[in-house]
């Protein structure tokens, strides 16, 4: 039997479950969980739904569409194993995570292939008989080398775009290119240590936690939509690299629940913050 | 304008979701938030909203009733203040914690008296004009104890007992009385280290966490229904007395928010778990 | 029976250990416990040890001070009650939980007084019968209003300053008068949610974990050196005065276990940083 | 320049560290780093240090044996990479992470083969190019399956055993042959849910945190020294096989952790705890 998920977002008004859940009755569709949400601040409804069964998602959508407000986005689908391509530079570690879960099985996705501006990678890669491609940016404007890089995922259907430690800050184009599909990992608890080296910065400032963020990646710099966030605690006796150190089984970790969530289709992005079911 | 809280529990089935809200809507009804679960190994059905307005509870209830599988608890209530005993020993910290967050009006309930083995805390009560009933139990059975206990309790109409560091184990019979309306606080994550100096025996064992424990209490001692559980990292150069001390600040912080949850009817008991919207 | 704290703190060179523990056997003093760090970057030596016994702490620190690099701080006392006093605004939990704490003797401190720019904790205050200090910031100037204020704090020999949720802002001249005995809880964990209402900033970038910290005071906001922090996690149903609420209890804990760290004499300022042994 | 680490374990008693450090620097030693602790129940002194430079060992020793108590335990090695032998079933969490970070140069050991009861993890060793053994146990009884493991075993020289996520009781013998060199990874926090499948038993009680424990392995099933333990929150809407996939994260940064203390000889055992420098 197939699974949905069923996506509403919309302006709050009253009697939107009454209205859903007569659409989703009258169709005989069992509910197998389902979540609401107002933000009282903007006024919108978000509802989200996991449905069984023989469905004619066409059918539901426009019944829906009829009894919902007008600004109603709905969407309606088959759950599947997302589609995804990671981009990484050198580090190891969160890449090797999701090569280990998908080898597994663990990994609610595809990974069609990994692209890095560095050699590092390939071999591990290699292990996993995944798919690698080498962009390298010496003597290319960030532009350029962007530009490769697109070329290579335009073969593709790309559901996400995993950035597994890339370190390369991206173009708005090419962010506008995959809206909403980009997920990063930060490694540190944002808004804290933005930019360059935030193990560094944090042996630096003296604080007593560090952490990671993971997000979806908009036109400013570690500041689009958080996903999720840890911490674990240091102190003086640790240098910047052993706070790195550390900081990896966090970031991976961090950037691993993230990637559930988002494969699950658990999360609705409002204005510059997620709604997690 | 008022607010209520609608609570059901009964057997799962189809469109239960769709029937809730049928009636809440033909009754102009604003639902501020809902909240529903379905226990897969039982088949039951749990469902909670927040209510706003003008409320005819007993039509609600019929119409609900006339709906839901024959086996429904629904409950209905406008949200209040609830009344509560208070019974401690000798340690003041979760006392203090409550006495204070009750003086700055953080606290979503009335204090109707505090009573204690020992007179120890008799100072602290008075300091914020809280009745305070000492009850030695010396020369005592634990049988009479209780029952010059249970003397003073009757004079009280009680929603909920909380054991701020009670120190002494309830009978059967005492537990029956306050079925499901004793909470609990146990220095200890529980099931690990159930029972006398918890502390001692984390310190014994050697563990690297403590914790503490917010549970209702039943028949077997430790072994109710688990509210809010938190830890802190412990090390070797700590005695049993240091753990005691950091753990102090665990529990009082997890009996709060057991507290809060409670107060605010966000829990079902079912069997031996609690489910918390 | 006595106990003394030795901290010394100097440029590292080769058997400084070696040295100072020859003085301590030379004078036949039983060390409870010692720690030591070297911070690489300076090259400088830090240890602290806990003595016990009849001391000459006089004779100790000069033949300390004769073996020792020369620009070796030395500070060897007997382990004493610190005399604090405690600024506070409106909001009561930091403030009582540190009278809860001091009532039940777990505080290592007295309290001399508190101060407040409003009248609003008199009442917590006189109820464990501390004095209260309000000195009204209306129509002042900050600077006159600070010259206020330190003139009563001028009637105090004072340890320590507790700022606890003192909401108003030290000039670099109040601040100087009191160098490295500052004490500040910020409700977020810094660097992140420098300045006002951390909350309301941690609620509009939609973080997924907020936090406290507690810090030595210096001349720029926000920033001296952090001797504690600790976080919780927080969603998107919670409004920005549900994380207040929920963070209160992170922020008292952390100021808590702050104060114990300081008045146990377990810190070394170090630049922008503390070792805390 | 060669790294040593100077481990001493004997009873208290004055002066220790001036004989340690005396010895140390009439040899010209440059201490990195020492560590000290006593532990006041049992009257023990622990002491550990990095050492640089070029040592003659067997001098030291016998010099640091001459001025200390009789009972001392004095261990001075060079580091080295441990060598490992790693033990599984069928789980590849725990594995795949030790491969990672030997792959990528991060675990300070050499992983002379893996051993297994099922075939399952065979494919993922052969991606990283490191020897399996299976040794399947049908038809076997307990003593016959340990003794080819044994035999296996007995032609490595190995410093430790590392059990991830092997699921099988040892025996006595089996952990006798292997004193104080066995680490496993159990998924509860210890000592709660002892024993088989950890996570549906903390699903039946309802616990709202769930963790994972690294310890030494002795004769008592899971009750062992501790290493290393954490936790994480669930909640009532995950299954026990939610809580299972929730936990693999933990259980294997628990058991990373562990083993970096383990290779970095920073562990004392002590009677059934461990000492963690």
């Amino acid at each position: 039997m197939d699974k949905y998920v069923l996506k509403i977002k919309c302006s709050d008004q009253k009697g939107l479950i009454y209205k859903i859940s007569t659409v989703l009755y009258e169709n005989s569709l069992n509910i197998e969980k389902n979540s609401e949400f107002v933000d009282d601040e903007s006024e919108k409804f978000f509802f989200r739904a996991r449905l069984d069964g023989q469905i004619d998602a066409q059918k539901i959508k426009s019944e829906l569409q009829a009894v919902m407000p007008s600004d109603a986005s709905i969407v309606l689908k088959k759950k599947v194993k997302k589609n995804i391509v990671i981009l990484a530079t050198k580090e190891s570690h969160c890449l090797g995570d999701i090569l280990l879960k998908h080898d597994s099985g663990e990994l609610n996705a595809n990974i069609l292939c990994v692209v890095s501006n560095h050699d590092t990678l390939r071999a591990l890669c290699e292990r996993f008989k995944v798919e690698y491609h080498t962009v390298l940016s010496k003597d290319l404007s960030r532009i350029d080398h962007e530009k490769r890089v697109l070329e290579i995922l335009n073969n593709y259907e790309i559901d996400y775009l995993v950035l597994a430690k890339y370190m390369r800050i991206l173009s708005q184009e090419f962010v506008s290119a995959y809206e909403q599909k980009i997920i990063n990992i930060h490694h540190s608890f944002l808004p804290a240590f933005i930019g360059a080296n935030p193990y560094k910065q944090a042996y630096n400032r003296g604080v007593k936690i560090i952490g990671a963020t993971a997000h979806f990646v908009n036109n400013n710099l570690d500041e689009g939509p958080i996903i999720a966030q840890d911490v674990i605690s240091v102190n003086h006796e640790q240098s910047w690299k052993d706070m790195q150190k550390a900081g990896r089984n966090v970031e991976k970790v961090v950037l691993s629940n993230a990637l559930d969530l988002v494969f699950d289709e658990r999360i609705f992005i409002h204005q510059n913050k997620t709604i997690i079911f």
